[in-house]
């Protein structure tokens, strides 16, 4: 690494990310603005000890120019009801929401409202003002010990936040929710607190290994399988990177290797994806000479973290269902827009149409004699003989066609909730050039990355 | 089973293997004549306390019908040198091969004169007289114990070997040279000497597991691996059953079973195979539409012994070759007959032109580094992504096609020495229906029972 090289780059790319000072003035005024709000709706609503927070990157001035997001907590005493909380966190929420260019309630463990307002994407929380963590009645009431550790740790280090963040973005790797699997923003800063830079997490990546164990405040950790295990300082029970796959964790590893290699502009702002075209598609599927086949049906209209879990664990259940009928699976992926799409390559999607099954050892006897009975009576076996001890028979195979299985069979398997809905109702299988019939442009990007 | 029937289709059985006293009567007589030639041309030549037997199933009155086949030992004392043995043996054996109708040496640890004389097939095989089986000098030295033992226990049950070495014949199983790896005729005699009779043997075949000893004489058995273990009553280091395969084993067991479920004259006398015919063959492609491919060369000039380990060897190193090239066998077989032909069924011998390549896990940094470096440099890698923490390279497949590929690989197989010379010369792989150029009656009953 050349380090006037790193230097010039780390000016370049905070010029892109570092917000403006008229948007910082603009951001403190929105976010005081709504918090002045919280705090005189709950007086003339007469809802006592309400005090409003601002929490998360805003907070910290650890945000990237051009992201407005703004979490605003209204918090409660220890002392009040979940029903209170909610009843009172809402109300107070819905008449600010009433300024509102639009918004709507949103569910995680408590109700709370998110809206766009002054071009700002704002979340209105209500969480209980607890002691300390290890008191914490919701998971929510964490994120104000969280702001408070980084408000105390982040001075100074703010930039390189920001560059880390930018940098996991160009990777790929950013964001902690169930589509990505990534590093979330909270655990990006302590990262930076942790290593003392941007560059030094990187240095420290390259070296890693699953398993690897960041614990700031020497909690000592609780044993943790996950890929990277980052101590939450507020609460040791917790692994802050929990959500972090094995797939993100190695790309980081790797995409900090190039950096060191070679340090670019690029690996902070990737060109974005170019739809596929027709001819493009109808190239690769002749060069690769695999078999594509794509399940498509309406996307279910759940969140993100409903959404994406159910996606990922149907790739699954599909490759497996197509392994349990012989064929042989090189790569899934899945997409979603209107419709969601999962696609599978497989090294053939065609069979014989006989199967080789091989059944019990001759000399156990009981069931070598169910399994030749049954087949002896069987009127479509094409052969039985015997092979390393065993009986085979040589039988129709039941799918010689991936497609047809699917069809048939896919259904049945066991899918996600709001995915059966969908399937349930109508779904189709494409094969080779049939999938040029999907024409969304986010589907025609994703499927250039793919094939 | 009913005893009646199975009485009945034993006299049938009988009728049609059992010597008549015609035969027995021309058997002895040739037999007689032959010993005499020994014992008078080794008076001639000189040679000292020479004498001739016979052994074998002649010996013992367990040959069936048609098959006439003389085992004459010239059998010299002890203390005779091997070369004085083979010296002399050869000379009496070629004197009398004079009159033989043709003849040729052959070679097993000694060499041995093989003849047609009277229309018998006569094997005259010199060997040491030794004192007992401890101390053998030559593994031929061992049949006169044999013969011995057998004469001395048989007297009564010749029926029943000869019934029982029919029954074998049917299945497929009798025969222990090389090629068939089934039961030997000493074998069905020690069998049927040790469960009273043929129905005992296969009664007793019936719950047999591999590992199953006999153990005539009591002598406690070393440890064997074979299936089947049959301690020499002659010799108790000795399994007779040594070169009986678990698949022959097991097709034993299996016609065994079915014997007791509907005994018939078929079991003994199968129709012999049809030869497939074009159409058939076809047909039959159609049918099971996976892939046949054939290697053929021309078969090497050497003795069954010789050749079919080395087919079999070859059967394996095929697949084997396949499977390493990502194709999937089903099933494999070989033939001999003026060409050789190792034919195999594979689920398709076309693969994607594209192989996923399955490299290091990213952590593992030096590794990680020069798979990286390795595929970034080449020219024609498809793409490189990260799946379960390991990088994975999209390459071109080496070899798509399975023709190719034997057409261009197995020479360079470790294959046996005759064969491998057989096939520098010349090969030929052929697919589907190209298998149809191979005319040769034996191929093509063969081919009816293979695919």
């Amino acid at each position: 690494m050349n380090t006037n090289d790193t230097r010039s780059l780390r000016t370049t790319v905070l010029k892109q990310i570092k917000p403006t000072e008229d948007e910082r003035v603009l951001l403190s005024s929105v976010a005081d603005e709504l918090m002045k709000m919280v705090n005189s709706i709950a007086l003339r609503q007469s809802i006592p000890d309400v005090s409003a927070q601002l929490v998360g990157s805003a907070a910290r001035g650890t945000w990237i120019s051009g992201t407005h997001d703004l979490d605003i907590f209204i918090t409660f005493p220890e002392k009040t009801s979940r029903e209170e909380l909610e009843e009172h966190g809402l109300s107070i929420a819905r008449e600010i929401a009433r300024d509102a260019d639009r918004s709507e309630e949103r569910y995680a463990e408590h109700p709370y409202i998110n809206m766009r307002y002054r071009d700002f994407d704002v979340d209105l929380v209500p969480c209980f003002r607890v002691q300390s963590p290890d008191s914490i009645k919701s998971a929510v009431d964490r994120t104000p010990f969280h702001n408070e550790f980084i408000k105390q740790n982040i001075s100074g280090l703010e930039d390189d936040v920001l560059l880390l963040k930018q940098f996991m973005r160009g990777g790929g790797v950013y964001g902690s929710e169930l589509r990505t699997q990534g590093f979330s923003g909270y655990l990006t800063e302590l990262m930076v607190i942790h290593f003392g830079s941007f560059e030094k997490v990187l240095d420290g990546a390259c070296d890693w290994k699953p398993g690897f164990v960041i614990d700031i405040m020497g909690h000592g950790s609780l044993k943790h399988k996950d890929p990277l295990v980052v101590v939450d300082p507020t609460d040791p029970k917790r692994n802050v990177a929990a959500a972090l796959s094995l797939d993100n964790f190695s790309r980081f590893i790797d995409v900090s290797r190039s950096f060191f290699e070679k340090p670019t502009n690029g690996m902070f702002f990737p060109l974005p994806g170019l739809e596929l075209t027709d001819p493009e598609f109808t190239e690769r599927l002749n060069s690769r000479k695999s078999a594509i086949l794509a399940v498509v049906f309406k996307t279910p209209d759940v969140v993100d973290d409903v959404l994406y879990p159910q996606l990922y664990k149907m790739e699954q259940a599909t490759a497996a269902l197509l392994e349990d009928y012989a064929f042989t699976v090189m790569k899934t992926g899945s997409w979603a827009g209107d419709d969601a799409v999962v696609l599978l390559e497989l090294m053939t999607s065609t069979l014989p149409d006989i199967k080789k099954h091989i059944g019990p050892p001759v000399w156990v006897r009981t069931h070598a004699g169910m399994f030749k009975s049954k087949y002896e009576k069987a009127g479509d076996v094409f052969s039985m003989y015997i092979e390393n001890g065993r009986y085979v028979v040589e039988i129709p195979r039941k799918y010689a066609d991936a497609k047809e299985l699917l069809g048939e069979r896919l259904g049945m398997c066991s899918l996600g909730k709001h995915i059966s809905a969908s399937m349930s109702n109508e779904f189709e299988v494409l094969e080779g050039e049939g999938v040029l019939r999907l024409k969304e442009s986010g589907f025609r990007v994703f499927l250039g990355e793919w094939v």
